[in-house]
């Protein structure tokens, strides 16, 4: 069975997808721009961007009883590579409590929708 | 167990890959450009281009007698984000019948091979 | 239950990332720049930086008791599509022996990190 993850606590899909998608023991995770709950992008820099994207990948998870720790694969798109320290530093930060760092890919974009410096998709499991 | 999926339906591989693998309860998609079942890009609008690129993928899923409606995550990479709109709303007609819309990755690049505007690849689930 | 996938013979992570994750009988490797084990870029040709970057998958995937042919679906970051052709044959010879070739996205990205010309990031199925 699929099921539909939705959290009022992340920002509300922007087009036609699910913010998650729950099938088998996999979750996955809808690309995260830096939305605040609201709908508007708010952080300015790319660590503030990056903290947000990943809140609101947790938030996603935690309507499916799952949490950071359950992060299996992560890929982050950001808009220019010499933003990458920065994001680097403050997915570091904010995963500081995870025991087992995801996979994980880094890849260089165009321009982000929306102007966004930093896009973050993810798949989860939780048995 | 891995299992092939080829359609003659789709476009045949032009390299080395397989157009879909099933491997447990879910079925992975190439990549697809927006080639016809002859193997040439014959729509030349972004929205033509999209749903090319979800026909092929639609018939790939069909060999594993799966359908849009099985789709957990899609990722849809474009080679210009001012074509976002026209791309998004496309994909939304497209899925129209589908009950739950997949998670979703939106993903612009530098120009797409053989000049497509659009390539999709997906993961859906069926047990 | 989540498991890290570490090799010696593969490149240490440049960051917080495992080099790959087994969940269920799914493993996900971590997008691989061409860096030898050393931690060095040494290949200066898109054929030879695509054959590293395969071989630290396959090094990781050994670590999973599993083998190229395993691999279900594989992404290939290029920073130039130009250097695609190259890029398409190196990967065919290096997957030679593999029965069924996995599914596969081509995605033309800006300059990777370390200035690398291909990233590759893989999913591999073992039961």
């Amino acid at each position: 069975m699929k099921k539909q993850i939705h959290s009022e606590h992340a920002p509300p899909p922007g087009g036609y997808y699910s913010q998650g998608i729950h099938a088998g023991p996999f979750i996955f995770v809808s690309g995260q721009l830096p939305f605040a709950a609201g709908g508007q992008i708010e952080a300015e820099t790319a660590a503030g961007q990056t903290r947000q994207a990943l809140a609101n990948v947790e938030m996603i998870l935690a309507e499916a009883q799952a949490s950071m720790d359950n992060l299996v694969s992560v890929t982050i798109y950001v808009s220019d590579i010499d933003l990458w320290p920065k994001v680097n530093e403050a997915y570091e930060v904010y995963l500081d409590d995870v025991s087992i760092p995801p996979a994980r890919a880094v890849v260089p974009t165009q321009e982000l929708h929306f102007g966004a410096l930093v896009e973050i998709s993810a798949i989860a499991y939780r048995e």
